[in-house]
């Protein structure tokens, strides 16, 4: 039974701006040999022109309407910093962060430095609240700690995502109060929970050991969380149910292996994926070939080619993708008999800086797809290709149907 | 700030008929430059093989789903003559006629020429009617003479736009009764104050002064108002606030017109843009440059093509094309800096004199957009561009992308 092995570069898309992409640049002989054997396209993640994020565009690309699975980002974000979600979890995203004694906010990252020690205090006082404040109202609350000032705060029970944040997102301004945005008891109940967790913790944090240690070096305290994206962990048909596709994902960022266990994949992640531009692939993608013996379908995400775009680093996504194409070239013979994908969540132009609506390119290698004229995967080339111009949702159908696995419908 | 120039050829598609068509024999250097430099594609104005009109296909193009805002023709006919609607209004298209005294309708427009102090007398006989009726049921009556035997009524108050035309649609039927198509209080009461309407204006011509001169000058009288086309202007978000973008239109017909002003737009227009195959260029081509320089979108409408194509004029229609491209190359320096739309809003093929349901050409040039092999713009090339087959409704968000303004969907 052949498998697919599925290559997402995050932003990987381009604008040329008066010259070429990176795509187009990138010295990638094993992707471009297999793109020159298969058929090419170029992919609208959502519809034709919607700027995505991250998240809806997964949701889409892993066959999930965004329009009506995307519930927020804080969810997924905890799914992916590994708490458990039951549907209908209402969860936010987290900041630590420092205020004055006014309340107005100082830094929104309590001076970016959290050491690992610091965040499990916190971890434990924050969760001794949420356990009185859970109690007084009837609901459970856990919170957890991801990567530095990071964290995500999650609220079980006859509660509601309808609220709105506490984060100002800005500095020096006080940190809000959470209000109920609609009408209904549940979002009343979770703005009450969101305000006491925050004031207690404003509190505790006065006599917390490591603001003491914090205040003698110097060091902003930790005395506010931030609260913000609120959304509710929706019910999720898994990928194996909807598509018969069982699935692995390989990635790095949190916020990805929450969308990934939220359509029930199987997440994994390898040395070397920590999401920058120095990335280095080789152990994921040894991962990636071990794994394709037990899945259907491998899902490998590559950050780099997204940071380096925001950072306006044409070098450095050129280099992100010369470096997963190196990775990739000893597995060329196990790729021949099995499918490739190659694609991308959206574009992040270098000189944008941020993610644009343009479609991405999309290749499809498999012994049995059509070979078209394009040799070349690129924005600049692929448009000519024979999968014409498809959407994120497309993706796994298409998938299902090569690896002959999903049902027919009719007769 | 870059901003964008959409050119739109009214009814500028056509088909090849075992020759050329138009937009591929006309000489238009300047198109063609940029579309050499740009992206093409096909666009479905509504969706593959639906034939549109004009109305619904520009609702569609300004990213307005017409089988959710089209309401009926007379709401936006009314907003393009410059009657202010309300979300709830219902209007009318309506046609000066002559009926004999059995009411049966003998010429459709009154003999056709209706000079504009005969139709301000009519105006004026009609909105007294309509005063003195409206105040008997309780709504608000105003007519409004648009050109020659053309008008619009509108009614404000608990009306509804579910009642049958007046207008019997052609000569020798009687003058109809309208009739409500539902059970509503609303419409029952439509077709009761519409059906008094008609009968006091066919009472009231037999003393208009008006009459009794043309008459004299063996005219034919204008003695009744025909109804058709009712419609509710629908609660419509503007442009601005649904896509981020800034945007004018510039056009000479008024349903066009209309549609724009409903969506939000602010409307211009400009000497020689009279919607005929003589209509120049000069002035709406200044003036829209102008204007690029206030707005984050300027839309140009040209008539012309479209009322050639239901003339079957196709050396017309060539030179309509050729004369906008003429008046446009002053401004190819202006234009290599910002974003060039030229498309159309259906096809109008001359050897069928109505419109079609075949895409239409669209290219797209802009600093940073792909270029493509595609260097005329036509039915018979845009095919093979990087833009694929793209819809009506694609067009908003797509450029709302390049000019960076519409909102990211996740994060």
């Amino acid at each position: 039974m052949p498998s697919v092995l599925w290559i997402l570069f995050d932003g990987g898309g381009d604008r040329p701006s008066g010259g070429k992409t990176p795509f187009y640049v990138a010295f990638k002989p094993t992707i471009d040999y297999l793109t020159s054997l298969g058929s090419c396209g170029v992919l609208d993640p959502i519809s034709p022109g919607v700027r995505p994020g991250s998240d809806t565009a997964h949701l889409a690309l892993f066959g999930y309407d965004p329009y009506k699975y995307y519930t927020g980002r804080g969810a997924f974000e905890a799914l992916g910093a590994d708490v458990q979600l039951k549907p209908g979890d209402v969860a936010f995203r987290t900041n630590l962060a420092t205020v004055d004694d006014s309340g107005t906010v100082i830094d929104r990252r309590a001076g970016r430095y959290i050491a690992p020690e610091e965040a499990r205090a916190v971890e434990k006082v924050l969760n001794k609240i949420g356990e009185e404040v859970g109690r007084k109202y009837g609901v459970e609350v856990v919170y957890k700690s991801t990567v530095e000032h990071r964290g995500v705060l999650v609220l079980r029970g006859a509660v509601s995502h309808r609220v709105s944040d506490t984060d100002p997102h800005k500095v020096g301004a006080k940190l809000l109060r959470s209000e109920p945005l609609d009408n209904s008891k549940e979002a009343a109940l979770t703005a009450e929970v969101v305000n006491e967790i925050t004031r207690r913790f404003s509190e505790a944090a006065k006599e917390l050991e490591i603001n003491k240690t914090r205040r003698l070096e110097g060091r902003l305290p930790i005395n506010a969380i931030l609260l913000r994206g609120g959304g509710y962990m929706p019910q999720i048909e898994p990928i194996k149910e909807r598509y018969n596709i069982k699935a692995a994902a390989i990635a790095g960022v949190a916020l990805i292996r929450g969308v990934a266990r939220a359509v029930g994949m199987d997440v994994y992640t390898a040395p070397g994926l920590g999401g920058t531009k120095d990335d280095k692939f080789d152990e994921a993608l040894k991962l990636a070939v071990e794994l394709m013996a037990r899945y259907d379908l491998v899902f490998l995400h590559v950050k780099g080619t997204d940071s380096t775009s925001h950072d306006g680093d044409f070098n450095g996504k050129v280099s992100v993708i010369e470096r997963l194409d190196k990775s990739l070239a000893p597995y060329l013979d196990k790729l021949l008999s099995n499918y490739l994908v190659v694609t991308s969540d959206h574009a992040t132009p270098v000189s944008v800086k941020e993610h644009t609506g343009e479609p991405v390119p999309i290749m499809l290698y498999g012994p049995d797809v059509v070979t078209d004229d394009v040799a070349k995967f690129s924005e600049l080339t692929c448009w000519r290709g024979a999968l014409g111009r498809i959407r994120g949702l497309d993706v796994m159908p298409i998938l299902g149907s090569y690896l002959g696995l999903t049902e027919k419908f009719g007769e």
